[in-house]
């Protein structure tokens, strides 16, 4: 069983563009209040753990300092996060026993309300780009600031999916890898089959479609099929908030590290899909930790060795 | 990819105790009246792509001996069903679009009710024997006619569980294999993380667990840990009547096939640990043509060739 997380490399790097959030979270294991998060922050940490990584995004200036000086001790360039007058959104959540799905009991966006993400010249030549769950108004604004990205992904979720389906659907028109959960993708397709869900989405742009499943892994849809990784087994999910994000941060920063591009698609389709789907097992066995404890605590005392040992056992539970 | 649904042996057969019945379903498919079911009826069709079977079981007058006469064609050992008097077990029920669950509408017992398995001589020395899910003291008694079987695997259900839970109990000790759904997992557990409850079953008595769980697959747990098989992604299910019980039939006629012993756990744990994965494989691709059809309707026209390609599509979903 040869281990594919293996040396940073630091020639490819991923820019981001999404959220950083204070969360308070009530899951069947406790409640935390004001906890960091947001999208880019759990997908930072985890795509660090591959490749380098720039930050788009706003917070308030209740914000702490530390984070970010956090965040740039582990070469996650925090140079596009803008710090203004204001409060940092808040997001409020909470898990019944079925931890696959988190119910919202408030969102106060904050600073974040009037976010217009502007990149600094050097994010404009980011070989890898993430647009995470934010109006697919900025994401496309954000495509269209970025010059000829080697791979862009994004993800989306309910709100946009009923509120801007139309501008969802040309942020979906230029991106090459959409991830999002079951339910999102039941929505968006209006399919209530999860391979028919794939086949409808799949033909609105993107050639490669991530679907999360949570406790059951995440299915990767591309030309060549189907590819199942399961989730790898935790005994005890304190809290699943963050588990996409940190999914789509290990996909994206394996990709980038193995220098992934779009047209390898074509010309060289077996290793296409090969990093494909090492970069989904990549991902599960990334959320497998974040779920482990609330906030990005787990992924802040990660050790690489942890990622490569879980990730040679996830193997093993689908080898015959 | 090599296929590993290959010659039928006729060494080895499977014994099998439970329903046959009536069903009257309905789905967002559609709905069928006074159809064929019953576990041993999907169990044991499944079951005779591999290996001879027989069954125990009992029917009213109004059974069709037509059906009977298929079974026996199929060389499917009909002698232990006794046909007496009366009205054959019927149950209707239903399914919403989360096709992974049946609702009970109505469960009438009619011959059944007093249903008393009593083995022939030539059910006595049946090396494999497979307990379909009926009242655990029947199973107990069933168990105790069988002399010196190679393995022994059942299924139960949440009546079972909340209703007879030390005759249960009583049953699983005397065990080799469980194969139960993922809610009845959490029921009999007590447990809510699939992995807890794994290992508190697995304490019951059952060395081998193997939790289904519908579109997501199905689990195996054994001393060498768990292997997950996802379910064929069928484009279309009609009926998911029948799913769990066609898997079983599956899974064990492969291993009689094999000739699968429990001394092999110890004396050959690598072998054990193959088949078992390989038989769990098999189970889910004979379930995923069991759900294509009302009844089993899909599996009385599926021919062997389907059957092996099916198995190599799905390995391919799993394989790096």
């Amino acid at each position: 069983m040869r281990g594919f997380i293996s040396v940073v490399s630091k020639k490819q790097f991923v820019l981001t563009v999404g959220s950083l959030a204070f969360d308070t979270i009530q899951t069947p294991s406790g409640r935390v209040e004001g906890v960091l998060g947001g999208s880019v922050n759990y997908f930072s940490i985890a795509a660090s753990f591959f490749s380098p990584v720039k930050i788009v995004g706003v917070v308030g200036d209740d914000f702490p300092k530390s984070h970010l000086d956090w965040l740039s001790n582990r070469k996650i360039d925090t140079k596009g996060i803008q710090v203004i007058p204001g409060k940092t959104f808040h997001w409020s959540g909470c898990y019944d026993d079925n931890l696959n799905e988190a119910k919202t009991l408030s969102t106060c966006l904050n600073v974040f309300e009037h976010f217009d993400p502007t990149l600094l010249n050097s994010h404009k030549e980011s070989p890898y780009l993430f647009l995470a769950n934010i109006d697919p108004v900025l994401q496309q604004k954000v495509l269209g600031q970025v010059e000829k990205p080697k791979l862009v992904a994004c993800d989306s979720m309910n709100f946009w999916i009923t509120g801007k389906p139309d501008e969802l659907q040309k942020t979906l028109k230029r991106v090459d890898v959409l991830s999002i959960n079951e339910k999102e993708a039941y929505m968006l397709s209006g399919k209530k089959n999860v391979t028919q869900a794939a086949d409808k989405i799949r033909k609105m742009g993107p050639s490669v479609l991530v679907i999360k499943r949570g406790e059951y892994g995440a299915n990767l849809y591309t030309d060549a099929g189907v590819f199942f990784a399961p989730a790898y087994p935790v005994r005890n999910v304190v809290d699943p908030t963050g588990a996409g994000d940190s999914f789509a941060g290990a996909f994206m920063g394996f990709l980038a590290k193995e220098g992934i591009s779009k047209e390898m698609q074509k010309r060289a389709p077996k290793k296409w899909e090969s990093l494909l789907k090492q970069a989904v097992v990549t991902g599960c066995v990334m959320a497998s930790f974040t779920v482990e404890d609330f906030s990005f605590h787990r992924l802040m005392r990660l050790k690489k060795p942890e990622l490569i040992q879980r990730q040679k056992l996830l193997l093993k539970m689908i080898s015959l």
